[in-house]
């Protein structure tokens, strides 16, 4: 699969990152969630991005966690793996050794620190030269609920001119941002929808798939979305989407990752705890999100 | 019709306010675009709100205009009127003497001055009272860009019991939200798009028109994405929806209200400048503005 | 007093409007209040801020009190009246009113309902030209918390030029701002501290008074921090600073307007309730009010 | 020096990290600038915090640099090191490296990229674990125009409670908040000035001196303010204060780190670029900036 044909289309989960009791990374129970999400449609896996929890690692137990999943992911599904931090040296280096592990797409959020700073001189730099020395396709990764860094839609077009820049994971939820993007970007870029909540008004506007935290507890049902739009069922497809639309808020913004690895046990993979400061979900929110689950179907 | 059954489906334009050079309400400019607009198959108008410059009006110029519109607005087609004020106290008095005017709908704005005090309890309180005094139904109106606060799909929801609050028009962009009102409101509470940008992703979603900035100078194009729609006619809706996001935007966040005056002008319209503060256009961004309304094909 | 000469030392307190059963205007309770303010060493009153519920009086309304308020303040205390009406037009036509009725000085908030658009030519063009039309000098408003528009130091040191416009009422809070306008702005322009939470500092950076919402039921405090620093003695105007922080906090950001009311009745004042959508505060927040307050000393 | 007599006092200079043209850290400019604020009369320095570009280098070479660091400041001057990582994992890992390699104080910034869920639960939990595992007592770093994460001034003077939480750097602003801290946290419990923009009104209310970018580039002026405020001259210390404030700026929030760099290099320091995204100051950026250090008297 050459750089210019790789096709980003489907469902991809971005999977939280299993920690055992003691707070290190939990290799079974990695092993144990990738033969359970085999089954299903999905097309890859994202690594390492927000929903697991990539901030969180150190960059051995980064390297050690992608060359894991590089191990459990089947040959004919995509590998993405997050790559971003905050200076381009550190992201330069960083992608280099995660191509070598194998991962097919570097996912590339904003940095974000200097927020005032980034804006499209250091952003477009920034990409750039990331892309040219990234030895596989880039994707960029908009995420500013978390950054509070948006990239405009004019700078996401510009950026698509380069020849290793594919596509972009958007989370913004801002449709007619996505819409213009998908209009002026160079043809063939892709557009992933960042989130559950929008997947389908996305992809009736162009986007290809979605790298989605509810495709990991419901994986059948997000690739059910996209299904019934590619056969033109638009009505099952809206009927669905607007099922999932809460479901999808409890495991992002209204419970993070917290909730996220919560539902993944009510559903019957391994969650375990996100390492603090992030805080585990008591017993009220247990019960609350598993009633958002069964009101979604999804239990 | 009866307030239980009237509908708000179809593509309503926020009309601008026209003003002479003496900045005085301008009667005969109003009295054109009414003419210009007749032809299209447009639902209604939207009078008085945030393009309509409506906090710019006096409490007397306010009943002046409203009064004039109804004279122009042809009784098959819906007249909505901005009655949102501040103060419980003020909205009341408003949607009393509107609906003597004879406007169908009042749009009611989210209060917003005192704005970490517009929590549930407070905008319940207000959107109570004012469904109950107002002898038309009412339509929530939610607009976050410019009031910095933004009701939640749950609030709209509990809202959505009132017998006499019909539906809401969402500026927000969040489709997510828009998704989740429309799975959980009373059956039969209409949902409107607040912008031409995420128009047909709102329609694929549930929602059964728009109040669009767009639709003044482009009224046939906003309509004809609901026609598509309607059609099932998806291809050729999204192509449209995509053709039109610039153009939108050229004449909402980006150029504003002096912008849509400004392009009212191009396209044939009465447009004028709108009121200090607001600054009007200058001569690049004009230019700037036919391009965009060039490469939409709305001139 | 000439308008060149015109000094707004000293505290002011914003005044709460009283409201009676009926929620109209309580002309009463008015006069009760300022008869109470009268023994205090207070330099004038601040009518119709953010404090008095500006935006939810009619036009009618704000006339009136204005008119009272005329009558209750004595000649030698000055009148601050707030005219800011969201248009240039509005405001220049209240506040030639409120100059006719005896105000001495215009208190002008910033527009901000076109926030996106209120940037400084907008605002210079704005308060240019009221400036220039008010028969009394004019003081610029900034009150970010509610407006969401901040004025730069660099837009309040352009407009200082304006022999009009004599100083400026900073709520923001922003210390290095209020210290960049006393040094850059033109000698004689006039800063006061927006909250009695920065008081004291304010005053070290040259600030020469407030208006405080938090001196309409502590002035004999609030007069005490300006009497202290004028006298050098600045271990006591830190101390009561101090001590004057959280009783601050609750009758501003914490309980707002309503907490102010409360408050004043706690203090022997005549309060009430705000005007619907504010809310009042219920029996637990009115005793840990209680709480404060006395832990400041103030009962 | 004992945990619970440490002294913060006075002002120290977060320190900016040299580079050298290969973009690799360079000690032969970090001895040089070393050296050179030796005759001054600060308390010491801040190694690796915003303006030292902590999110920019690799774990390894944060180590390497503090090490570096630990040889070139003078035993009687304190070292302070920024330790913060996002979890709270990593942050215990690197503070007892940093404590191991002999620095006195460690600066912890709060965890951001989850932030809609860095509520009080989470900072405490996360807080009190590195403090009962740091070897070196912890001041907080409160920076929330970088972290969109802000302190509460409720949530410090719990924290204060802890024997090994000594203080808390705040770079806010919020002066009414400093103030709640200065008067309600522990006794003893020490409040530095994050910023020269607010360092002497600041001290006016009870902090004890400031970590302050000004002070690389303005070493004796920041600490004349400490000291004419020790002595009384409060006169002095204003119009120094006042004369500073447009200098901080434009090293702070104007032009960032690439600006504090900038000016190091025009006072005689080693400089260099910052590490990409960041972007260098053009050469009208530096012009300004020239004009701006010489308005201030720095040059």
């Amino acid at each position: 699969m050459g750089k210019d044909t790789i096709s980003m289309a489907g469902i991809f989960p971005p999977i939280p990152t299993p920690f055992d009791a003691a707070g290190e990374l939990d290799w079974k129970a990695l092993a144990f969630n990738f033969k359970k999400w085999a089954p299903y449609p999905l097309s890859g896996y994202a690594v390492l991005g927000t929903n697991g929890e990539f901030p969180y690692l150190s960059e051995a137990e980064k390297l050690a966690y992608l060359e894991a999943a590089r191990k459990y992911i089947p040959s004919g599904k995509l590998f993405m793996a997050g790559v971003g931090c905050e200076s381009t040296h550190s992201t330069v280096a960083l992608v280099k050794k995660v191509a070598a592990l194998g991962a097919d797409i570097a996912l590339v959020i904003t940095p974000s620190y200097y927020k005032s700073k980034m804006d499209g001189a250091a952003l477009t730099h920034y990409y750039q030269i990331v892309a040219d020395a990234s030895p596989i396709p880039v994707s960029i990764y908009n995420m500013p609920a978390n950054t509070r860094v948006d990239m405009s839609a004019d700078l996401v077009i510009k950026l698509s001119q380069h020849p290793n820049i594919v596509g972009v994971k958007d989370s913004s939820g801002n449709l007619a941002k996505l819409g213009e993007i998908l209009r002026y970007a160079r043809p063939g870029f892709q557009v992933l929808a960042g989130s559950a909540g929008f997947l389908y008004p996305a992809l009736c506007l162009g986007a290809i798939g979605g790298v989605l935290a509810l495709s990991n507890i419901a994986p059948q049902q997000c690739c059910d979305v996209l299904h019934f739009f590619h056969q033109g069922r638009h009505a099952q497809a809206k009927e669905l989407q607007l099922r999932l639309i809460a479901a999808n808020d409890a495991v992002t913004s209204r419970f993070g990752v917290a909730g996220l690895k919560a539902a993944m046990e009510i559903v019957g993979f391994c969650g375990g705890l996100p390492r603090s400061p992030l805080q585990p979900l008591n017993n009220e929110q247990r019960a609350m999100l598993r009633d958002v689950l069964k009101e979604a179907g999804i239990i």
